[in-house]
C-alpha cells in the first residue's frame, strides 16, 4: 500500500533492512529523520557511509578498525603472546571494558554453526593458525557459552592442543548478581561442577 | 572510552540520537551498516537524506507529502466536507489503512500538553479554524485516547460547536479481539457508559 509518500515509503523500506527493526519501528525511525535539521540528517547519513567504507580488519586480530593494525595490536604493552579468541568486536570490547585483559585479541567473525552451514573455513581459523605459529604461550577461548560458541571451542582446542600451546577457555558459572531461581539448569550444574575451595 | 575505532564511533553517536535506540542498540545496528554492501548503505543514507529534504506538508491538511496537496487532498472522491483530526501522520495512515474512511483529514502534528508546555497555538490548530470557514460539515476527532489527546479533544471541541459545525469523537472501548482481564478500569467503564443495543 502506498500510503506515504514516495520518499517516505523508500526511506520505511531501507530502515527495515536493519536488523531489530521491524515496520512499525521503522516508520517512526522514518518520522524522526524527517523532522530533524537537514544537517544532523546529513551527519547521521555521512557516518554509516564513511564507516562502511574506511573501516577495515585489523591486519593482526581481524577486528574491525581504522588502520592497518588495531589500537590493542599496535600496544606493545600489551601481552602479544596472550590471545583471546572470540566472535566478534562487539565481544572484544567487552573484555576491553572490563580493564583486567592485558593480552590480544583473535576476532573469529562467527562461530561454527552447521546447521547454517558454517563451518571452520566460514571463520578466521586459519588466521589464527598462522598467528600462533609465531610465539603463542596461551590461548584463551572466549567464544560464546551457547552451542555454536561451545562448538567452536571444542573445535579450536582439539586443533591447538597439539602443539603444546596452552589453551583455557573463561569459566561458565552463576553470573554476579544473578539469583539461583532464575538461573538455567546447565549453568547451575556446570556452577557446580567449577565449585572451588573457600 | 574509544573502544572501537573512530568511524565505528562516530556512526554509533549518530544511530544513538535516534529514538528507541539505545548504546546497545546502536552497537549492533552499526556493526551490521558495517558489513552491508556499499551499494546498500549508500541507498539508505540517500534515503534519509532525500526523505528529510524532499518531503513537505500538505498545504490543505498539513499531513507529511511529496506534493503541494496529498494524495487524499486531492482525490475528488473523498467527502472534503467530513474532517478528521488526527495527531500526526501514523494515526492518519492508521485510518488509511482501513479503507473505510471516505472523508479528508487534519494532521495537528501533535497534542495539547501542558507539561511540556505545548499549548493550542504550538500545534496545526489555528490552520484548521481557517479550513473551517470553507463549507465543512463534520470534523471527527481522533486524537489519542491519552490524556492530550483528551485535553486536545475537549478543546477543539469547545472551539468549533459554536459555529454548528457537527463535532464528533471516535468511540472509545474494549478493543476488538480484547480480553476483559487484560483492559484497564477507565476502559471498561467507557465501554459500559457507550453501550449499545443488541
Amino acid at each position: 500500500m502506498d500510503l506515504y509518500s514516495g520518499y517516505i515509503n523508500r526511506l520505511i523500506a531501507e530502515l527495515s533492512v536493519l536488523p531489530g527493526i521491524g515496520n512499525k519501528t521503522a516508520q517512526r525511525l522514518a518520522f524522526h529523520i524527517i523532522n530533524m535539521k537537514k544537517e544532523s540528517v546529513e551527519k547521521l547519513a555521512g557516518a554509516m557511509v564513511e564507516a562502511r567504507n574506511n573501516v577495515k580488519y585489523c591486519n593482526e586480530c581481524f577486528t574491525l578498525t581504522d588502520s592497518d593494525l588495531c589500537p590493542v595490536c599496535a600496544n606493545p604493552a600489551r601481552n602479544h603472546k596472550q590471545i583471546m579468541v572470540v566472535e566478534n568486536t562487539r565481544d572484544m570490547t567487552a573484555y576491553e571494558k572490563t580493564c583486567k585483559y592485558e593480552g590480544v585479541y583473535h576476532v573469529l567473525h562467527g562461530a561454527i554453526n552447521p546447521s547454517l552451514g558454517i563451518g571452520p573455513n566460514d571463520i578466521r581459523l586459519a588466521e589464527l593458525l598462522k598467528r600462533l605459529q609465531h610465539d603463542a604461550e596461551e590461548v584463551i577461548i572466549a567464544t560464546n557459552s551457547s552451542i555454536e560458541g561451545e562448538t567452536t571451542a571444542m573445535y579450536i582446542s582439539k586443533l591447538i592442543k597439539p602443539s603444546g600451546i596452552r589453551v583455557t577457555r573463561i569459566a561458565s558459572g552463576v553470573p554476579v548478581g544473578g539469583e539461583l531461581e532464575y538461573i538455567d539448569e546447565v549453568t547451575l550444574t556446570r556452577a557446580l561442577d567449577a565449585r572451588v575451595e573457600l
